[in-house]
């Protein structure tokens, strides 16, 4: 079997409602890059990446069609592992990040596609996985709701049957959070999971400040309080903290995630295959959490993260996310009782309705 | 003043002779991307940046043009420091390395050349400096040339006036790589400094067994002995061996840069400013190196790296480095008795030559 050639399309999708948070501000669309990646004998994986706000999204279709794409054509695409290192090492001294991370990771989700479509198995299964279902949470990008609007979504997600909701924090006065997270507390009951995401709006002291005042709210989990890349500080935030940290989302190598994990400077991981390096490097991620007794959630991309977190002996909650990819998917996510339910399809199941995208494309 | 629009062009740069490394193997070509940012009164800056083979060149240029130009147009160029935050901070998710910091430089070096023409002054005397001469080395990239092509290209080297030299090591055992640094010590005598350079070759402890024989050729450096993200395994090798080691080149921020300064991972730092952000996170890493008692030095881009290393406190020996852009400019590199000299055009002096560019453009 040999993969004979890529289709490589990007679009802009507008958001049905602008979302916030405390990093990005107003988002009102998001990048898609899709990849189509087809075998000599008729079949044919899907991948895909996506950005915030469409920033990159040149720059990724630029990377897979020139760079990537003359690598894998011509290869065995079920040799997953090894592709994926030549594509990680062609792209060495231009890469280890940025858009060649997210190029990467189409490429991949593409290759695993087909891998799981040439045994006839759903990627859930053939990635060792038993059960279909995965614990899911609502998400909300949500910072400039009004109390009121984010107590109108929480009852709108309990009534679709999630139990667990995270909300964005990141106000300008600390208050002005732990008011917003009160109300949703109050609403859920005690014990519901509700976890709250920063993106990387504090310093150290401003996150442990938040942490302390939120942990009377019992919350769930921490997210990205800082910046990415200081590690030491993320270090201080668990340690000297009550409320365990998640963070993974802007990591854009296994050796980002092993640093993280290796000195605990986060209790949930949360990998995206969309841009750490596809399905090959969710899955290190997701093994280096398990040696430390940590379990792994998600970022994003839910439709193909439910398939992984399937197949991970380590779950935590599937984030269903405010991307959504629903009008443009032939099959919608399985979603009830707070679970999510990966297909039985072969491959990840994953199938873009082309003509629903294509007032979407960007040439 | 305001910046007016940016014209850029992407050329595959042909090599006179292949050059080989551990790490690329044979090497043909490399990626050149130009930026030219024009202001509304007739202003010009000229920005560049380059990358191995020809790779993720399509990718740069994209950013620049979609992602970092409407950051640009409008604003006053001078004010490099914030848009040198602008441009880091909407490329955040998809950024932060890879393709993005490739794209960041080049329009950074631009706008450092327009803010020093617009004063009038040649950048190194508008970075501060007296003096712009530089000490500099001549740089091979030769793990593939014979023991007697080595020599005859020192013996070339030491009559264009160089006294420093660096050579590649990292042949498949460590005996060839001493065999040949035992010829070159002794060709120069034991005063001139010899730098070696491993591309990531090795491991920890390999590096460490050729840092212990290589010592007793009195050494000045030894550079990327592993892979970059391995800090600790950097530390060590500075610790525990005796030759001091040189790493940067695949550094893509300055928080990179912090992360091994700090822990003493590196006695050299050489970031590229064609890479890690431009002269503005070149200065920084510098100012980083200068606070802790380093030198600094460069990597490739010599024509702009002698104006940087003019202006720095801290300078090491500038790298005259293979990929050599010299019959593409108006005014090629002076170069006498071992030192380069910054040009007292105002800007940082350099000009391509469009006409002999012309026949590699990557339409």
């Amino acid at each position: 079997m040999k993969v004979d050639r890529f289709e490589i399309s990007r679009y802009s999708i507008p958001l049905l409602h602008p979302l916030s948070d405390a990093t990005h501000g107003v988002i009102r669309d998001f990048a898609l890059v899709t990849v189509l990646v087809r075998t000599r004998d008729g079949l044919e994986g899907v991948g895909y990446t996506y950005t915030v706000g469409s920033t990159g999204g040149g720059a990724i279709a630029s990377l897979i069609a020139e760079d990537l794409a003359p690598i894998v054509v011509g290869q065995d695409p079920r040799a997953v592992s090894s592709l994926s290192q030549s594509m990680w090492r062609a792209t060495h001294y231009v890469g280890r990040g940025g858009p060649a991370s997210f190029a990467i990771s189409a490429v991949d989700i593409a290759l695993w596609d087909i891998k799981a479509k040439a045994v006839g198995e759903p990627l859930w299964r053939l990635l060792g996985g038993r059960d279909p279902k995965v614990p899911a949470y609502a998400s909300g990008i949500d910072l400039n709701s009004s109390i009121p609007e984010l107590e109108q979504s929480a009852r709108i997600h309990r009534e679709r049957g999630f139990r667990a909701i995270k909300m964005k924090v990141g106000k300008p006065r600390l208050v002005e959070d732990i008011l917003r997270v009160e109300a949703i507390r109050e609403l859920l009951g005690p014990d519901a999971p509700l976890m709250v995401d920063a993106n990387m709006k504090w310093g150290v002291h401003e996150a442990l400040r938040a942490s302390r005042a939120l942990a009377e709210y019992d919350v769930y989990w921490l997210e990205e309080p800082i910046a990415p890349g200081d590690t030491e500080g993320y270090v201080r935030i668990q340690r000297e903290g009550p409320v365990p940290i998640a963070a993974g989302e802007n990591l854009r190598t296994v050796g980002e995630f092993e640093k993280m994990i290796s000195v605990g400077a986060v209790a949930f991981p949360e990998p995206d295959a969309t841009n750490c390096g596809g399905v090959t490097a969710w899955t290190k991620v997701s093994n280096l959490a398990e040696a430390r007794n940590l379990p792994v959630t998600s970022h994003g991309a839910q439709d193909l993260h439910v398939s992984l977190l399937a197949a991970a002996p380590n779950p935590s909650y599937l984030e269903i996310h405010g991307f959504e990819l629903g009008p443009y998917l032939e099959h919608s996510l399985p979603i009830a009782g707070g679970y999510a339910t990966a297909s039985e399809r072969p491959g990840h199941g994953i199938e873009f309705r082309w003509g629903e995208l294509r007032p979407h494309l960007v040439e």
